[in-house]
């Protein structure tokens, strides 16, 4: 393309030589490319751990089953790690591609793309673990003042589960927000103000 | 400073002249300046409606009354919001300083340390509204399943004052979520491509 000056498709530009840039991008690419892995890894787990979790109990004469759909926030939490999921699989590919290829990331629409989905998955992940966190805080502690009893002394095992399922969905979060503040990185840098007339920069 | 060029306090640049980045500028820091006034102010206003909140029940011969510290979401929310007035108060402050000034945000250290108080503000705000909304919609529609009445059927006018403060401190997340991309933009320009040898950018 011509305004890289160069012969290579848009968006990309072929390996570089600045070595100390060369060092920080790799460091970059590595580390979204292990975060891409983890969001995608720890997604399926908290999935398979929440809508997994069950539990029957019986009270004399009838049984009572708790199950994830029984709390809104549950169903919330699933929805936004299976989205998180599949996002992370093409993310991940395009990392491992663009890896493969020593590509680095130069066009600004692609990258606003990519700022824009991680943004909204990290708040998106943010929001569903805070939703069920306060769920799984009212299931372990009730909230008497509005009749809300304690689930979790009836069904330990189905809240014990749905704590993994949350503490997994938190590192998903954790990870889509360092994940966010790299695309962030990637986008703002090809905005530097190096290439201006900044008192002397 | 040295590595300026320039005899100028650290952190910030006189007036430049490259006419575009200055209308840029310029509308990104009205930009911030606005929202960080719309948090100010709304983050006040979601606390006052918060912490304003009760209604009062007779019941045959028994009050009940319902407050917001009933619902740990909310207490969360008010604290939240709490941080996001005092901080939106101080950056605020700080924009018009350098507004005043016309000076331009060119130190990284300054720029980190903005970028990561928003970033924790926005996730923080994100994450008081999702746990507020998930206490709200089940005050509104309970959870017969786990045996969670509604509440909002009885405290009509205690349900609608919550839904108004969550509503105000939901628009503050959003300001903050803004925010946190402008200074994103404002820090990670100062690591700008540009300078290196990318391809002849």
């Amino acid at each position: 393309m011509s305004y890289l000056g160069l012969g290579v498709s848009p968006g990309t530009v072929p390996v570089y030589h600045g070595t100390k840039l060369k060092v920080l991008d790799r460091r970059v690419r590595i580390t979204e490319l292990v975060l891409r892995c983890v969001s995608l890894g720890l997604g399926v787990v908290a999935i398979v751990l929440v809508v997994t979790d069950s539990q029957v109990k019986e009270f004399f004469s009838f049984q009572k089953k708790a199950k994830f759909t029984d709390m809104k926030a549950l169903v919330f939490l699933v929805v936004a790690n299976g989205l998180t999921v599949g996002y992370s699989l093409i993310q991940g590919l395009r990392c491992v591609v663009s890896m493969v290829r020593g590509n680095v990331l130069f066009s600004k629409p692609l990258a606003w793309l990519i700022f824009s989905g991680d943004q909204v998955m990290a708040y998106v992940t943010v929001a569903a673990v805070a939703a069920a966190l306060q769920s799984g805080v009212l299931g372990r502690t009730g909230q008497a003042e509005l009749q809300w009893m304690k689930v979790c002394n009836m069904y330990g095992k189905f809240c014990n589960q749905m704590g993994e399922g949350i503490a997994s969905a938190f590192v998903v979060s954790l990870s889509m927000v360092v994940l966010s503040c790299i695309s962030a990185f990637s986008l703002f840098r090809l905005y530097g103000t190096n290439k201006n007339k900044y008192a002397g920069w």
